[in-house]
């Protein structure tokens, strides 16, 4: 199985430069004139809000995140399109052929759970450097995080029963990609998108569609055919016309030794304790029995006491399960002023305000388990200086140093990391966080703002 | 201004065959063995049911799905990773080192409405070929027909006044590049977007950000900057700190040619007003004035008497407002048997049977306005002698003949065109198609089974 360490960027030779919003190259072009555009600043990545009723949030994306910072240049054609649409003048050009970012970002670990407020990602550098992030750091932290937040709901609400990504369908298809990777970090064990098990080294997953049945000449045929290309190991699908005789059928044609039936239609609860019944009349025991019609995180709890073995879920995970994006904006919180002194900014906006200043952000605990988000914000000074409580846990880890790239937190083992690095973290929430029922953030979050 | 008749693919250098379910290639490695793969089939693109309450659905993606087709060849890397991980076998590797796609594709104009079991999109040709095409197509029709039927309502409910893509941050970075060229199929004018805008020739729009006067030592200082990178004509962002200042120095700094300002934030109908009087008051009265803020189709709608000229659109866009994703599923509805003849095909599973057989597709008219859809399902033969009614509209085209793409539906103009189409067919619907409450599809979809 090739496991690259660092899978090529999936944007591939089309770099991510001009995945973004034409207002990001026009304020890089005025504040080059001006002079505005080498302010040393700190952006922060956060959201004011959960979706609806969610207990918590989940970071994902982070290693999407840096393979594409690494792509981030614009090409001859990218340079020529922002030429002759005159988005940008000719200086800017010049600065945009010899554009690396050379900052600095830290937040929150992929996978950690994060509430309103928290501060997610910390991005320093110039203002030009930093602002042609922008969309490119939201789009893939928005839709990634959605995500995996569906993916832990789902995960939990499945207990020890495996969830896997069979989502791709229903979502643009580099989206699946996308969706594939981050349902991982929510505890999903494996995916039907070739690309993402490619691009991440997934386990990928998958044998037949009801197609497969009804090209043959009957579903016989088309058992036989399906356990002489993978073996009896393999799971049949068995709802393309009468489940009780294709289960027959399917122990007949490959002895109880069937690996797996899939049932993708009707009433799953009743469904799979009729199939169970019968496969194991049939002296199949030990065949798996996998549902697939349609489920969200409360399917999945409905059918706890049923006798399904995994779960394969599509629309609801790449939809993020009715909240499919994740509303984290990305703010300016200081910069430098005229007189090279680092200042913090705000905008004062009605109902969307921002804290000044930078950030750092620690987890209380009572109990051994969470009880308040801490974000304490300041100068840097102020910041150096502040302690944190007995047993708070920084939640801050660094991620890009001056435009070194740490490759601990991208490629294959940081999903795995990520996955299992989440469900600590949900471990560590109170229990009421993988209640399903809608309710506040499950901790509440203070924020703290430091004298000068 | 580039516009490319046939753009690159937007998933450039790395081809979309991985794009796909595992179980389409598992399909096709058994098929090819027992040599079902070989057998002539129709596959059909449909949705069961449109989104709740929702009146019509727009097809989108069609210009897309053609240039990932010409595309879809796996690479050597991606023949290796289909063998390393054993998805197939060396004779399906060799299959694959040769494959094009030879089959003959058609289906409803990008552009057009549809309706419950429209027969959206068919393909023809052996099922190893068509089979390899699910997992794509149903993931480029599923999104950007779900953006399409958004943008649709939000134009509807705009009148006149244009409205924009904004909302690139929200979504996946590649869904962002569908979304923006699918909002303008459901009539928006222009997009954030600038990959979009570099791949589809569209128009892009945006200026500044909060960041942009935040950065910047006074409000005025940044317009200033703005004005002299810009020109009087750009759009100032007012809502940083206090509107009403804001007002005031953007046209003291740009004069009453300053082409609009932005609100972003508060409650938009009272602060357009407002700010309208404001401008007007200042001799501004050509200043347009733009509304972003978390909008919706009923948020547009509410905002009919405001003074506002035109709409940024984000989240709700590219999230199909409310119904991310079209429920569009791809299954086989014909295909060859043992015998060599075509016979039809359907699967039974509980809600979720198929009507078998190829489908014709027409729209009746009574008073100038659809009244029916009308799907005739059966034999080809039986389809030649069907003799639809006087003044029914046809609604399917041809798309790919053998393989040969016919590149009129693709490309910059292709998109323009879908968009006065579906202007077209919006019109022809019945009016109720264009209230937002919710309801059933406007008008039936009757399906007619011909004998054999």
């Amino acid at each position: 199985m090739p496991t690259p360490s660092h899978p090529r960027s999936i944007s591939g030779p089309i770099n991510p430069s001009m995945m973004t919003d034409m207002y990001e190259y026009t304020m890089l072009d005025a504040t080059l004139r001006d002079g505005t555009a080498n302010r040393d600043c700190v952006f922060e990545v956060f959201t004011r809000h959960l979706p609806e009723g969610r207990r918590y949030g989940v970071v994902a994306g982070i290693g999407r995140l840096l393979d594409e910072l690494e792509a981030f240049h614009p090409s001859e054609a990218d340079l020529r399109f922002l030429s002759d649409r005159h988005i940008v003048d000719k200086e800017t050009i010049t600065w945009l052929e010899n554009y690396h970012f050379n900052g600095t970002i830290r937040g929150y670990r992929e996978g950690e759970a994060y509430f309103p407020n928290s501060p997610i990602l910390q991005v320093e550098g110039t203002f030009g450097e930093c602002t042609l992030l922008e969309t490119l750091i939201l789009s893939i932290l928005n839709y990634d995080s959605a995500v995996a937040a569906a993916a832990s709901r789902m995960t939990s609400a499945a207990k020890n029963r495996p969830c896997m990504d069979m989502g791709g369908r229903r979502t643009n298809e580099w989206a699946a990609v996308a969706a594939a990777r981050a349902s991982i970090v929510g505890g999903f064990k494996g995916t039907a998108n070739l690309l993402a098990a490619q691009l991440y080294g997934l386990t990928a997953i998958g044998t037949a569609a009801h197609c497969f049945t009804l090209v043959h000449d009957s579903e016989r045929a088309a058992f036989e055919s399906q356990i002489a290309a993978l073996g009896k190991n393999t799971t049949l699908l068995v709802d393309t016309y009468n489940i009780e005789e294709a289960v027959r059928t399917a122990v007949e044609v490959a002895g109880p030794e069937l690996g797996g039936v899939r049932i993708d239609s009707g009433d799953l609860a009743a469904l799979a304790q009729r199939v169970r019944n019968q496969l194991d009349a049939l002296g199949a025991v030990n065949t798996k029995i996998t549902v697939t019609n349609d489920l969200d995180e409360y399917a999945i709890a409905a059918l706890q006491t049923a006798p399904v073995d995994s779960y394969g879920v599509g629309t609801q995970l790449v939809t993020g399960s009715g909240a499919p994006t994740c509303a984290m904006v990305y703010k300016l919180t200081e910069r430098m002023g005229a007189h090279g002194v680092m200042e913090p900014v705000a905008k004062k906006s009605k109902d969307k305000a921002t804290v000044p200043g930078r950030k750092l952000a620690f987890r209380s605990y009572e109990y051994s388990l969470a009880s308040c988000e801490h974000v304490i914000a300041g100068s840097a000074q102020a910041l150096a200086d502040f302690a944190p409580g007995e047993g708070w846990k920084n939640l801050l880890v660094d991620y890009v140093d001056h435009g070194q790239i740490d490759d601990q937190w991208r490629g294959h083992d940081a999903i795995i990391n990520a996955r299992d690095y989440h469900a600590q973290s949900l471990s560590e929430l109170p229990i009421t966080a993988q209640s399903l029922m809608r309710g506040d953030p499950v901790i509440p979050t203070e924020t703290t703002v430091l004298p000068q």
